[in-house]
């Protein structure tokens, strides 16, 4: 029986577009043989909208996209140089809003260094691990103020928000996700020797979530120490479990040594279901490459594959996955355009 | 003439004592040729007394270790598992206190990849760069707080304070420094587009301050695309000027791919010489290596290089640093003690 997902596309800046759109030739392809009717509409949203009409996600668009099974996203974000765009308007008006309002709290970003890409670390050894970030506390929440805005007595503070209830959700997630795996291996990654009221709650949670895992085993580092070993012994990390900023920084690392972020995919994940999830690469819009067919689209193709994990069609999934690793391993050094990259993907899934 | 310098001695925890006792000697090695007479007080400080005694650092400790001209620090913090010392209550009450006591704004942390010196980068290139970090302010002020502790509404916050003063008196040391250097580049890393208040704050300092450096190239990267650099490209970097927390990350990084955290020197500067300045490894005590001579002292003996540098003995400093150099050079792959490795750049200094 046919089975139809109604998934909002926001192609977004840069080279969202071009990528975005290989990524769905991907699905298109895969769908078929899954029995998958992807009924897709298109949002225009990102700087260009914002510069044009003013709006960046109207409470129209929001509920629009909520009413949808899932999002496929690009890039967001115009030219970093721009002023009318200063201050992330644009990341914290559409990106960070989405995760927030569809309270995406698993932010997953799996790190897997494929056969035959090259790293740039010497001897990477085989890595293989997930960050399980949280996406909707810590730092990212915007509550952060100043006074005397522009006078040597200007103070500006940000404040970290951690609680309970979001940060046990996560940890079990991360949990479960580590009994799924077959290393069962959790890395709590914190900085609890300063950020201690954080620290402490995060430490107690994973403490005390750790006893319905015994399977599981758990391991803390600081965040600094935590990006040494992902230079020297990456292949010691199975899933990582940490706040939103300290996330976002080991994730941009993780992708730098398993093949650069062209190829780190994520998903914004509600596990409840209330919300949609929503599933993009890791990289950014990359205004000053866009719309020449230089970007790889191969993180946002990745996407489309834990897009459909999450919808529960693991065998398409893995088909994706692995159309993406033996396209990658015969790589070279030979540049191909956007769409070379989609062509010789889509040529995979129709061989297999 | 020769000059007395007072020189306060905190070998700490863990391998603290070991390395320190090969960096004075390095230090007793130059000063002789320097004409300088380093008269020194040694400070029984860390987990170990504060497990006996129950102090961590008194008034009465401050005000003798303020009086010195300098101080050169081991490591601090004691077995990390052990519950008695948990939420970092050394690491803050000892080191982030001396810190903010004795205002020491400015913690310089230069990353060089000395010639031989293996990195876990395939391509590495010229690595020659140093981190100007805050140290008296950002998410390290202690600003944090949690209620309903232990139940399921806890919350726990943590501030990240940044004023005007503080920014723009370590940026100023940072374009200076910039200003001195043959590449004359500063990079401010930040997270401007999510952490808004403060990042607006970095920014504005910066490019207001730089209008005083027209000679200094200016450039800007967000705190996660900065790790994806340091392992793709770190020759890109000369100056980098950053905040507390993202100092502490990047400096890791820095020291990871640079031949590893035993290497990495630093100083905690009040550059304005109200209070003494202090030396210290990067790394910390690694309880679980000490009291064996396995641990590499050479951060230690680098960080005496900046203490030289900072008293205005740069030809004494420079001395130190080569040897360093040539003994790095000429390590292979061949296990040394801790005193074997002091004794070979004594000797080195005792040649040249
Ligand atoms: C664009 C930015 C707000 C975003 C983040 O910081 O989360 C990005 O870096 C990411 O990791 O998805
Ligand atoms: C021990 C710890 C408090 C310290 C810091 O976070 O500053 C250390 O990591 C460092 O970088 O000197």
């Amino acid at each position: 029986m046919t089975r139809t997902v109604r998934l909002a596309v926001i192609p977004g800046d840069g080279i969202g577009p071009e990528v975005v759109q290989q990524a769905v030739r991907v699905l298109d392809a895969v769908a078929a043989s899954a029995d998958l009717l992807v009924e897709k509409t298109s949002f225009s949203l990102g700087a260009a909208r914002y510069l044009e009409t003013g709006d960046i996600l109207t409470d129209d668009d929001l509920a629009a996209i909520a009413g949808h099974d899932a999002i496929l996203l690009g890039a967001v974000g115009g030219d970093p140089r721009d002023p009318r765009l200063a201050g992330g308007i644009i990341e914290r008006g559409l990106l960070l809003k989405l995760r927030f309002a569809l309270d995406h709290y698993v932010n997953l970003r799996p790190t897997v260094l494929y056969p035959a890409v090259p790293s740039p670390l010497a001897n990477p050894g085989e890595v293989d691990f997930v960050v399980v970030r949280e996406g909707t506390e810590g730092p990212y929440v915007g509550n952060g103020g100043a006074i005397r805005v522009g006078t040597p007595a200007e103070i500006a503070n940000e404040v970290s928000v951690n609680t309970a209830f979001g940060v046990e959700r996560l940890v079990r997630y991360a949990f479960a996700k580590a009994a799924s795996r077959p290393r069962k291996k959790l890395t709590l990654v914190h900085k609890t020797n300063v950020l201690v009221f954080a620290g402490s709650l995060w430490q107690r949670t994973v403490d005390r979530v750790s006893a319905e895992f015994p399977g599981v085993a758990v391991d803390y580092l600081h965040v600094d120490a935590a990006t040494i070993f992902l230079v020297q012994d990456p292949a010691r990390f199975d899933v990582i479990v940490t706040d939103n900023l300290f996330g976002d920084i080991l994730t941009d690392l993780a992708g730098a040594i398993s093949g650069g972020i062209g190829l780190a995919a994520s998903g914004n994940i509600n596990p409840d279901g209330v919300f949609p999830s929503m599933f993009e690469p890791v990289h950014g819009s990359a205004p000053d490459i866009a719309g020449k067919q230089l970007a790889d689209p191969t993180a946002a193709i990745l996407s489309v594959s834990l897009l459909l994990d999450h919808l529960g069609l693991g065998e398409a999934a893995a088909r994706v996955t692995a159309a993406v690793a033996a396209d990658v391993a015969s790589r070279g050094g030979a540049a191909r355009t956007t769409a070379e990259v989609g062509d010789a993907i889509v040529a995979r899934l129709a061989e297999d």
